[in-house]
């Protein structure tokens, strides 16, 4: 067996592969696979409104909001969002949280003025900024809710003058949120909500339509909500897949239930990463992320022996990203307390070998 | 069985049906399965780099090009074309050969002046276009080889003094071409190539980069060029499951024996549309495409119970688009000779019966 703790693509539970697997061949008993039916089809279409419908479930979305499927990932919603959202010669805010929020300034720069209100870039990003002020002359403010790389995450949302537009990529459908809370949530499917290839974008609809920008069609968040997230041929697979995941979670007990694990599965691993003297966390301990869990070894000559050990008992995964060395153990929800378990045992067995 | 002649995503080859469900379950005898790999792992570089390597092989791609899978299907090409294509204040050629080739043009002018060469619009475009002048002062011309929606295909690349884009979504991988005519060609996997949520781009390197747009990375080629298609997470499962149509395409004889096939397919119920007196076909004999055969009943009061017929013999997705009627068979790579000969027989059948 396999303890899959990779940062992403991920693991999602084994239920959801084995009726994934199985729809391929035969889908509902229709005789045809998921992958040839048309998007068009009732089939598809009881498909894309059930997922929306448990998105908007399972987040409490309020009136007023889209929920979308779209295509690119957060790459292409950091140009997205600027093109619906700033005004030519607007201004928008960020903060600079990690390599991912770096790289969404960057992209909104080519749209108009932006404003950084602080940066934790000169301490590689350990933990989240809090001391800045948000200006309410900005069209919004942008932030990441959870830093993939460096293992930090910010819980709380920024009390904001502006409508607030977080990427969730990697903490969604991880903890509760207020979703009135912000204008736009964006996130790449592929930590919590399914595989690589689908986008899910929650957004307000008041705040759209303000830019007198003429935008291509395809890039128009408008577009889509009017058509139900069909304005082309959608990621027929991958939305699939997401709502057996989403049917999942419902089924475990939704938000509620997967936050009290995730916070266990958390606890655990921190724990005995402060516990055992071999290794210590790289993240401020009050931003530390549920979700990415960063540490290092007290010893780095050590650090390479202990990765092959958790090779050779089947976690995979576990090799931290090079921003940060070490080690990074991603606990996404599909992730059991028994793969936590396991890689803390390891933990114990490697300190009591090099001890 | 079902008889599948939808027009996409459509039918893809039992054997890759096969194999793609037994990879979300394990994956190479990973233990894992291919939903959830990184993309950054070893087993995925194979994949893409395989995938790419068949893509160049199977169509000839000379060097100086470079061949990309993205995200967004065609439509989002409608904009990055010119995004990446169309000098700031310049000019760029279309042909209107239907409606996505007018969607095409349509968002192109958002980017700058688009000349429209010629148009079959006012024949419910029946034919394709053949006299018109490809102006020499444009950046490019933009035709669609294939018009799913009625029925008809331009088979050669037109001579242009300018370089030629292709939206070749429908009829990529079905006949043999010559890629060194071409600028840029790009395609929507979900017809012959894979199921939907990857775009194939086929672009000659030294085009690029000559519009003077600061182009938002994410829709910028040599973006994508540089990083082997993954400057971002691509669309995995979808880009493996192309890449196991490919190895069956390839399998099978590659371009020159499915073009083969195609030929006889297509001719074997064009033959029938014309012999039998109870249809006929809907685009000009000339123009006739070799994917969609779009036709009709010469008493329209009978199309209701031959598409009930087909419905209950099993074969699905004949219903004609709402913009031409009838029927259409799409009739792809992956779809038998069996089911042409089955649909001929129905139409026979029914022909007696009705006579």
């Amino acid at each position: 067996m396999k303890h899959n703790f990779g940062a992403g693509p991920c693991i999602l539970p084994s239920e959801v592969f084995q009726e994934a697997s199985q729809a391929i061949i035969d889908f509902n008993n229709s005789g045809l696979s998921i992958l040839e039916i048309s998007h068009r089809s009732k089939a598809f279409e009881a498909v894309i409104e059930e997922t929306e419908a448990l998105v908007k479930d399972l987040l409490s979305v309020p009136d007023g909001y889209s929920v979308l499927f779209l295509q690119g990932g957060a790459s292409q919603q950091f140009a997205m969002v600027p093109m619906n959202l700033l005004p030519q010669n607007g201004k928008a805010a960020y903060l600079d949280s990690g390599t991912w929020a770096s790289k969404a300034y960057k992209e909104a720069q080519k749209f108009g003025a932006i404003e950084v209100v602080a940066s934790s870039k000169d301490a590689n990003y350990t933990y989240v900024p809090k001391e800045y002020t948000i200006p309410a002359d900005a069209a919004y403010f942008h932030y990441t809710s959870n830093n993939t790389i460096y293992g930090t995450e910010l819980f709380e949302a920024p009390q904001s003058p502006i409508p607030l537009v977080c990427d969730m990529s990697s903490d969604i459908l991880s903890r509760k949120i207020n979703v009135a809370d912000y204008g736009l949530i964006y996130a790449g499917a592929q930590k919590n909500m399914g595989p690589a290839g689908v986008t899910l974008v929650i957004v307000k609809n008041d705040i759209l339509g303000k830019t007198g920008r003429d935008i291509p069609s395809i890039f128009d968040y408008r577009k889509h909500a009017e058509a139900g997230s069909m304005y082309n041929t959608p990621p027929v697979y991958a939305i699939y897949v997401s709502l057996l995941n989403l049917r999942w979670l419902k089924a475990k007990g939704g938000i509620e239930e997967i936050e009290r694990e995730n916070i266990i599965k958390a606890r655990t691993l921190y724990d005995e990463i402060d516990r055992n003297p071999l290794f210590k966390g790289t993240a401020k301990l009050e931003d530390r992320s549920r979700m990415n869990v960063t540490f290092v070894m007290e010893n780095a000559e050590l650090e390479k022996s202990f990765l092959a050990l958790t090779e050779e008992r089947g976690l995979v995964g576990l090799k931290g990203h090079r921003s940060v060395g070490g080690f990074r153990a991603s606990i996404y929800n599909a992730l059991t307390i028994t793969s936590i378990n396991t890689l803390v045992d390891l933990m114990q067995e490697f300190a009591e070998k090099n001890a």
